[in-house]
């Protein structure tokens, strides 16, 4: 199915310096690729014009760190002190979930990132080729990776669900990956090193989200998170950490050697207490970023639109600078910076034979005027309510606040209302 | 007009507990006034009875320090230092603004406002006699206050725009103020005081919003500002301070003694690295707690939703404590609190004889699912999306993303712009 785009703002990335442009036209997709940028040719055949009425299209953001089946915890513990949420909460009710409830879980949570413009999420959890199985039903575009830790999992499952995933749809990939240095032993990180050279994969954890998790590692191994990891062997294809919240000098130089990327989750980081992190250090040392809203039991919503004014609000808290960490910077995290990171160089930008993940922004509401300056109004006042139409492979999954995904809202809401009420 | 809301969820309000409560009914509006909850008797006649389908009716959200006209400056000058963008972008385009233009770039707010489902402001801005007129013609509630500094304004006019919009309308009301001590001579502040008094009114004005300004003020007067304008007589009855971020033990103490409210702007103390408000502590001494998004140009965006998550988020950062400024203080402070501070009792909640400011939460949203706990689903994962529609004065003015106030949004869009535009 092909679809044109016209009377249509397009928000073009310059990746070099991290900024955007805007042009006014048309746009064109193909099947599953964005054909034509600004002009489209009158022959071009299109099964559906939408008229844009002045509106943008922008790239759909990129979700870079989830547990997306969380969703049955959502709000189901909050404000409690971090080691009782985990252990007493959340914990023994993971232990409860069977592989058909993170089937239903996970849809709900892609119903939400739809709202939210987020074309693509980069999932931690346990099943991952259950939750590339539910993207992939849904249109979704998914990248797994294992949350491999010594309750759960082994060397040989994660190697499955690689191949697994990777081969299961063009929708979904595998990155190499395991849950953190504070949950794992040795004897797995190194089999997991082993894997990301073996695939020649990035490779991701949980890195530096609490300041205890670094002082404990340090008391065990003598390095941080980040050195003991590296000095195993896992970055030889990059990768990064997600919330690195706590970093040393030294963890900067890897993570910039590396060309890693730090996967900062400033929603999860503020409601748990975990602390900011250094988001104009890496900007100052040129460090890739990314955004994730983490899991929906910690943070509790999966939007973009909070994540993106945190990541430059807290850092303006932390420097005492109001003027640190500009839009265009967090905006460039929450698009292409999440694409490169998750694998999807080819769902980066807008632009000719890129894949057509894609979002509508209304601009004709009235926390988009005037109209000033379009990066700013995104980042700094924009809403799920301004996000009219989501596209993720050339397919409108979500428009004026109406899904198609294939499952009734209501039937997706009372499966994940049975699933926790089954633990209640 | 009378309206029947019915199939309902209804969000009782616990003042004591600053907590709330859920029952399941109808609730019937007679006129401006909330005439039954729960149960409507047969013979209730409606022009309109709306069926909820289970979604929530609860107080308006009061936002309780805003500065709604500055709407033109959204997005025009982000990223910078402080001092360079009060001094040489916002006031200089200020001096620019005309009593009209207050009218229209005012409305803009409104909109905003109902779309966040808030249903009064209090606002200090230029004209405010203008900006009262503008809340009245679309039907929104306001209370104005005056912004009197050293640049403009008089106490004669103070005094003369208090009597002005208190008579203008029952949707408006006016409470003695002024800009801030580090803008205004001892000679007004002690004829704000007089005001104060003769009027028997609270008295509020910008207070501790940043570091410098208590330190000068300490310089200056061997006071802080709390301590100063209380000595001054503004307090007799009442009053409170917007930010009220840097605050001395002495300050908590005479907030405490006078019953003063501390209205917190945690968006706009973000983005401007003001600092984060000391919440908990405020909790702990049983101070009254309002929020308010602060204006346009600071924040950028004017919403509730974003406002609560930051004002728990940021204390649980400040005091590294997951547990602390649970989402039941929040709402409270959103609404009930805000009412109060704002001398609109009347509007605190929904009960028998209060006024129909309320909104509708839409549940059937992925971001309220699954309903483990409606309160922190709101403060938590809540967004203006969820906003179905908002009623001011017994009267929908925004349903389903459509304004009924009296004019055309891209009228109202335009203006602003356009007014903008003049100053570039």
């Amino acid at each position: 199915m092909n679809t044109i785009f016209k009377n249509a703002k397009i928000l073009k990335t310059d990746h070099a310096k991290h900024n955007f442009s805007i042009v006014e036209g048309s746009l064109a997709v193909e099947g599953n690729t964005i054909k034509h940028v600004g002009e489209v040719p009158a022959d071009f055949k299109a099964e559906r014009t939408i008229d844009c009425e002045g509106n943008l299209i922008m790239p759909g953001f990129k979700n870079a760190h989830t547990h997306t089946a969380m969703t049955f915890l959502r709000s189901f513990a909050d404000d409690m002190p971090l080691q009782d949420w985990l252990f007493n909460q959340v914990f023994p009710r993971e232990g409860q979930l069977v592989e058909d409830d993170i089937y239903w879980l996970d849809i709900l949570g892609i119903m939400e990132y739809l709202t939210s413009g987020i074309t693509s999420n980069f999932d931690m959890y346990f099943f991952p080729p259950k939750n590339a199985k539910a993207s992939v039903d849904c249109g979704f575009r998914t990248v797994q990776t294992s949350g491999l830790n010594n309750f759960g999992g082994s060397i040989e499952v994660v190697e499955e669900n690689y191949n697994i995933v990777n081969e299961m749809s063009d929708l979904s990939s595998f990155i190499i990956g395991f849950h953190a240095e504070y949950t794992t032993s040795k004897e797995l990180m190194e089999g997991i090193a082993g894997l990301a050279q073996k695939y020649k994969s990035p490779c991701f954890m949980h890195n530096s989200e609490t300041e205890l998790e670094v002082k404990e590692c340090i008391e065990r191994w003598g390095k941080t998170p980040t050195e003991l990891t590296e000095e195993l062997g896992m970055y030889e294809y990059g990768g990064g950490g997600y919330h690195c919240v706590w970093m040393s000098d030294h963890d900067f130089e890897i993570f910039k050697k590396r060309d890693m990327y730090a996967v900062t989750n400033p929603g999860s980081n503020t409601k748990l207490a975990s602390g900011i992190a250094p988001i104009k250090r890496y900007l100052d040392e040129g460090i890739n970023l990314a955004i994730g809203t983490d899991g929906p039991a910690s943070n509790n919503c999966l939007d973009m639109f909070r994540e993106m004014f945190l990541m430059t609000g807290l850092a303006k808290i932390k420097e005492r600078d109001a003027a640190c960490v500009p839009a265009e910077e967090v905006l460039y995290a929450a698009t292409a910076g999440g694409a490169r990171c998750m694998g999807l160089a080819d769902c980066d930008c807008i632009e000719e034979g890129k894949k057509a993940d894609l979002i509508m922004i209304d601009l004709m509401q009235p926390n988009m005027q005037p109209e000033n300056n379009t990066i700013k109004n995104i980042v700094y006042s924009g809403s799920k309510q301004n996000v009219a139409l989501t596209m993720v492979d050339g397919k409108v999954l979500y428009e004026a606040g109406k899904f198609d995904i294939g499952f009734d809202p209501r039937e997706i809401y009372a499966k994940a209302n049975a699933i926790i009420g089954r633990m209640k």
